[in-house]
């Protein structure tokens, strides 16, 4: 999916949500372990209960490979399912150089048709570069996380500035706003709107609304920008709301309250470009 | 494998060669292609070739990944028939926080069983530490890596050192030699002795020999410590050494040529303790 189809995205659906799909099998509900591929079933459901309501859905990868062969069946099911025209994330934080590097890039875009990929920083350009030469796939690149650890190396000073500001300067000039986006966690609201005026035109993947704690409304009114430029993330908010029989209803409402905060956020700021 | 384990085993084999299965389906004898499984026939024929002659076999994971889930079938054969006793390291380069960080220890060391896994550094404690609570399991943290991208982030100054520097001091607190490796470049032997004489006492998993071009000769020479303390990886000059039907004898050729290399500088440098 290319940059205007995605903000074409937002736009139709009045939603910049993206559903994290963390599926764990010890937190699903109990009746679904008796489907064959209990991951699988319920994260039909939630796709079913959310497609509507969501431009994106995120499959963080270690909950799927940790299970093995199995795991990796339930990912690309998944995968498969999700309807075309849904923007589709690998959380997969691949990092590694040259041939490898394009290795991932090939797993996620070609193996298993994702439109984009998380991708580490830390091993410099030759890691992140055979992820841009893909048409119409996109790398998200660690920016700036929303966990405790981020102070031990992202938020060193490296020069004028910490080393999150370097990653995402030099970062930048590798990729263009068409292949290349930022995972920026939303617990820090105080530097995002900083951010933003360092990288005005990139989208932000930014995980950590909800059950990590990020103000939904804070982040919308620092970090958007005329396309947007926001895929703001929620997965246990959503996804465990409920866990009962109905717990896809519970998803579908959880995913409807962001979607109708989100519709106001985007009237607001969008209301001079419509 | 505990510490003591891998040192004993280090003495009696005269040997700290690591070889790295980086086995791609599209440069492995033509011949193979029939077999059902291609990569693990590959594999098991390097295995059967060097097992008495390295201490260690990285698997590259992305070059199983990419092939789906045939790929990580082949992965899981190639575990299964490392024989007991040889330390086994999954080259995954992982990085993610809390509870998505244990999901990646455990499908290495649980799910296929490694006893080893590469781990980024960039998102901190929360991104490491899970790795190092599995008894006799170790995360090797990547501190300054070989490739020219080293220079973008990890050579930043930070403070009064570079930002791999300020990685390894810091990380060095989470864990212990007996659960903490760190992986160094080995075509930076001019920082190898320094960063020697920062972490005297982990192992370095040291990757850039042969293909990449590092020096055995100088690396023994500036990071082995007392105990050995070092794994040298050779991957491309070792599995891919030959191309025909005896593929096998010339990557046995190529890994003895390392080992008798390596008894020598082991006996200059153990002498001692012996």
């Amino acid at each position: 999916m290319n940059r205007q189809e995605l903000v074409n995205l937002i736009r139709e659906k009045q939603s910049y949500l993206c559903v994290g799909l963390d599926t764990d099998i010890h937190k699903i509900p109990k009746h679904l372990l008796s489907h064959p591929d209990p991951i699988f079933a319920f994260n039909k459901a939630i796709i079913d209960a959310t497609r509507d309501l969501c431009v994106a859905y995120k499959i963080n990868t270690a909950f799927y490979e940790c299970m093995g062969i199995r795991g990796w069946e339930s990912l690309q099911r998944t995968v498969d399912y999700i309807p075309s025209g849904i923007f589709t994330i690998a959380d997969a934080k691949r990092g590694d150089i040259g041939n490898t590097a394009t290795q991932y890039a090939k797993t996620f875009f070609e193996t298993y048709r994702f439109d984009a990929v998380t991708v580490a920083p830390y091993m410099g350009k030759d890691s992140v570069e055979p992820f841009l030469a893909f048409s119409e796939k996109w790398a998200i690149v660690l920016g700036l996380t929303s966990n405790e650890g981020s102070k031990d190396f992202q938020m060193q000073r490296v020069g004028e500035g910490y080393l999150y500001e370097k990653v995402l300067k030099t970062t930048m000039e590798w990729g263009t706003p068409d292949n290349l986006m930022f995972v920026i966690g939303a617990t820090q609201t105080a530097q995002l709107g900083e951010i933003r005026k360092l990288v005005p035109h990139h989208f932000f993947l930014v995980p950590g609304v909800g059950a990590q704690g990020g103000s939904l409304k804070d982040i919308s009114a620092v970090a958007m920008n005329a396309d947007c430029g926001l895929l703001v993330n929620a997965s246990r908010a959503v996804i465990y709301a409920g866990n009962g029989e109905d717990f896809a209803q519970d998803a579908r409402r959880a995913a409807q309250e962001y979607q109708q905060e989100m519709a106001a956020y985007l009237a607001e700021k969008l209301a001079v470009k419509q």
